[in-house]
């Protein structure tokens, strides 16, 4: 039999999907497993969205153009100029999904061992990404107990060789939920600028914000117009993960013209999903409003009912929709497998993403547990109270020692 | 500024897209541009597909598992019984594309500097995906004036290096429309094993076969088990390009399981292309015999237009919707410039696509054209004339020498 590839073996399973099948398992024995592994909303699609394909007049699926539809990347310029960046439609690519947007990237800019530095933890696709295109993640660790904060200028100078050519931020960020502070932002542009490398930005989140400021994108961040490259997408955005729509924009034409290539290659993105995804432009703020609101109490009810728990120790996230606790564990992979396995509390039990996955460290995360608030409140007091209630009989339990004065 | 990658400054630009900003000019100069580059049919998709869509009652656009709905994977494999090939549904794996399919199988079965050896002219689209994975492709030659059958096994064997790890072919043939026969088959089947090599095959222009009987798909080859991955897509069958959705199918699980940890990264396929896709499943066999008779039509216009031009020769395709013919010209790519800038027939012109692009070896292909034979009749009778009659006054003509006997 041929061999597989040395990528295929060693790539690692997604932490968010690899326990699908023991969660299968769960559920055929007729558990209720309530899912804070996955970032999938429950938040209703914009009608208009759905409405557009619905009354769509097409009698022929056609590709679109490769770097999508003129008419769409108008209506994204005009949505990024309402959130202060300003792009030309020729400096925005569609792409399928965020994660395109984020391979077409490191395909353009990245050779095959080359190095992007990535504070961790961070969204474990990544690694498939830089595994795809060959390229070295260099983690710089961001602490549980700072809040996930940005790393320090000197962690990140250390850091760079000459094979340094990209830092990738998420801000707000997967699995952190961190929200930069713009001064961050800014120092972090300065270094990008004195060692000329490309920042990639991942800002699916933008719009989960919870102090009401949005982040600063890194495509309004002065002096970077090479540098700065922005990775978007509509599936967080409208609750349209399943359009698989996203988008690559740089000001930077060589990188947009390297991108091209590639996605010339791969044809175009998907038809239907840039009609709905076109027609979710028109979403009023009043659909964000309400559920920044609704996440923000799901936030509180998720990160309060953790913190009530002995040995729990949770940041509040300031944007997106996960939170990253660490638990009075010994190996969060061991203890999200045996919380479906062998675990229930009235008939439910959890699904949960160990944050080990996020980490490209070997060793960190062994506590942590990252959580999505996708769910209703309702939902969300059931896992807290499972995971209250497991903890109590877990047999992997490691309470943390006091802290002493020596 | 921070450098762009070799792969983005390498990579060549698709032959079949590459030339788009100079059709549009074209275009904007009020002229009728007559598209044979592209293979996008304007046959009218399955309407059952598209009201699929339109009577969804999603209110939420979530993700699909990664492989794919499991619905639409238990319909494609009835269908792929319907075509000879036993396959189960977890055989089957739901891409973004036959582009995709073809990716995961590179990126899980080879190494970057390995090789895989692809009868050319082939795909160009190809070049990409190698690109992407770093393996390197070793073209062996198919000629024009064979029609291009398949290259002897002493012509592979040749190239067979202990890098050598796959044999990629597509059948029927893009760019070619060369249908192999069984017994070519048979022959590449043996020498897969001698040398334990994986086959991918491409086998997305399966219903467009010009004998009325289905090429063998390389998943009905026997004892080529562990070897064979096919690549599949709804973008031809349905006239679906627009949907992007593909398949990869293998029996081999450790490719599969490779593969998944790909899939994974990316998330899943567009969910509202896979709803039409599945009901495009139930895509009456009339269907497919219509569009068969009007495709032999076109072709047969096509072909037959072209040979009565002096100087050109062109080999009668067998399967797919594609032709290349030689055109007595110095240089395609100069030609389908010329013809789109410099050129019109009663207001229209011809976009073509230079074949070129579609060799690995430099040099090759400078007098081949390769045209999509996707219009009705009446345009393509029109391009016809429009290349007749440019091959009048091309300043570039190099008529063939009439063979000699010394």
């Amino acid at each position: 039999m041929p061999k597989i590839s040395f990528k295929g073996l060693n790539m690692p399973d997604s932490p968010i999907r690899k326990l699908t099948p023991i969660a299968d398992g769960a559920k055929a024995l007729g558990r209720h497993v309530i899912h804070l592994n996955i970032g999938q909303p429950d938040v209703q699609t914009p009608p208009m969205a759905m409405e557009a394909v619905r009354s769509m007049d097409r009698t022929v699926l056609e590709y679109s153009p490769s770097e999508g539809f003129v008419s769409y990347r108008k209506g994204l310029a005009s949505y990024y100029s309402s959130v202060g960046v300003d792009v030309t439609p020729e400096q925005i690519m569609v792409t399928t999904g965020g994660s395109e947007a984020l391979a077409f990237a490191f395909m353009a800019c990245l050779n095959p061992g080359d190095e992007v530095i990535i504070p961790e933890p961070f969204y474990a696709n990544y690694n498939g990404f830089a595994a795809t295109a060959g390229v070295r993640i260099v983690p710089v660790t961001a602490l549980l107990d700072d809040g996930f904060a940005l790393p320090s200028m000197d962690a990140f100078e250390e850091l760079i060789t000459e094979r340094t050519k990209a830092i990738l931020i998420c801000n707000p960020g997967n699995p952190s939920g961190r929200k930069y502070e713009n001064d961050s932002l800014d120092t972090l542009a300065e270094l990008v600028k004195k060692h000329d490398l490309y920042l990639v930005a991942d800002e699916v989140y933008r719009e989960f914000d919870y102090d009401g400021k949005l982040s600063r994108s890194v495509l309004s961040m002065e002096g970077l117009e090479d540098n700065a490259i922005l990775v978007d997408s509509v599936s967080k955005r409208y609750s349209m993960c399943g359009a698989r729509i996203g988008a690559l924009v740089t000001r930077n034409a060589s990188v947009y013209r390297a991108a091209m290539k590639f996605a010339m290659a791969r044809l175009s993105p998907p038809t239907m999903a840039q009609v709905a995804s076109e027609a979710a432009l028109k979403t009023p703020a009043s659909y964000f409003e309400e559920i920044r609101l609704e996440y923000m109490q799901r936030r509180d009810v998720l990160v309060e009912g953790l913190r009530e728990i002995p040995g729990v120790v949770c940041p509040t996230p300031g944007g997106a929709f996960y939170a990253v606790a660490r638990f009075p564990i010994d190996d969060c992979d061991v203890f999200c497998k045996w919380i479906l396995e062998s675990f229930q509390w009235e008939g439910a039990t959890v699904m949960l993403a160990p944050n080990t996955g996020f980490y490209a460290t070997p060793g960190l995360g062994k506590q942590e547990i990252r959580m999505a608030y996708v769910l209703e409140v309702s939902e969300i007091r059931k896992a807290v109270t499972c995971i209250a209630e497991a903890l109590k009989v877990y047999p992997g339990v490691v309470m943390p020692r006091t802290q002493s004065h020596s």
